[in-house]
């Protein structure tokens, strides 16, 4: 499937009145847009802004979900995640395999979520 | 999988010299925080906040991705999207289903990035 472009980021604040409806893109698109931008930063470090390595995995998740790394007490569990992430067992993880690393973390958060409201009813 | 807490959101600006290193989220929690929000926000709007029914799947495509929607020449196009998403065929997605729309697209976007980006090199 094509990639619809999305809007242009304006280089004018957010809450400027002239130019918002313009070329505002929706929070959804900023997320994908986020999502893509930490990918690149990351994986980039080595040169392969194409996928990356194990050593740019780490520096991810204790920088970018530091709260989910330094709960778990098991010192083994980033190699386990690394190795189960990565599908083809190439030793990196592309773009689809990273994204499954927020999905997945985003699903157990939407779970704990639903699960915590629907208890309160 | 358990799912750690994210980080409060401070009540006070991001930019406060006291509170930022303390409770601000980082971008990707920030970026989950969001979609299960806007998840919430598009399922709840028929009281069942777990699941969207095609009308608010609809509803999302065109308020949320729009840029997307409003490219595609075929009018079927979202009938059909909702019909490969909806998995186990219960004519609603699941939180899980949606994202793999999110994710989907992202992918799509990701590529198309890398592509062109080593097609300048």
């Amino acid at each position: 499937m094509a990639c619809a472009p999305l809007p242009a980021r304006s280089p004018v604040p957010r809450s400027s009145p002239n130019m918002a409806k313009i070329s505002s893109p929706t929070e959804t698109e900023q997320c994908i847009e986020f999502v893509i931008a930490v990918s690149q930063k990351h994986a980039g470090r080595d040169g392969n802004n194409s996928k990356l390595s194990k050593a740019e995995f780490l520096i991810f998740m204790n920088t970018e979900l530091g709260a989910f790394t330094k709960n778990q007490k098991d010192p083994t569990v980033l190699d386990r995640m690394m190795k189960k992430l990565d599908l083809d067992s190439d030793g990196q993880l592309d773009f689809q395999e990273f994204l499954n690393r927020i999905g997945g973390l985003a699903v157990a958060c939407h779970d704990s979520f639903i699960k915590s409201t629907s208890s309160q009813k």
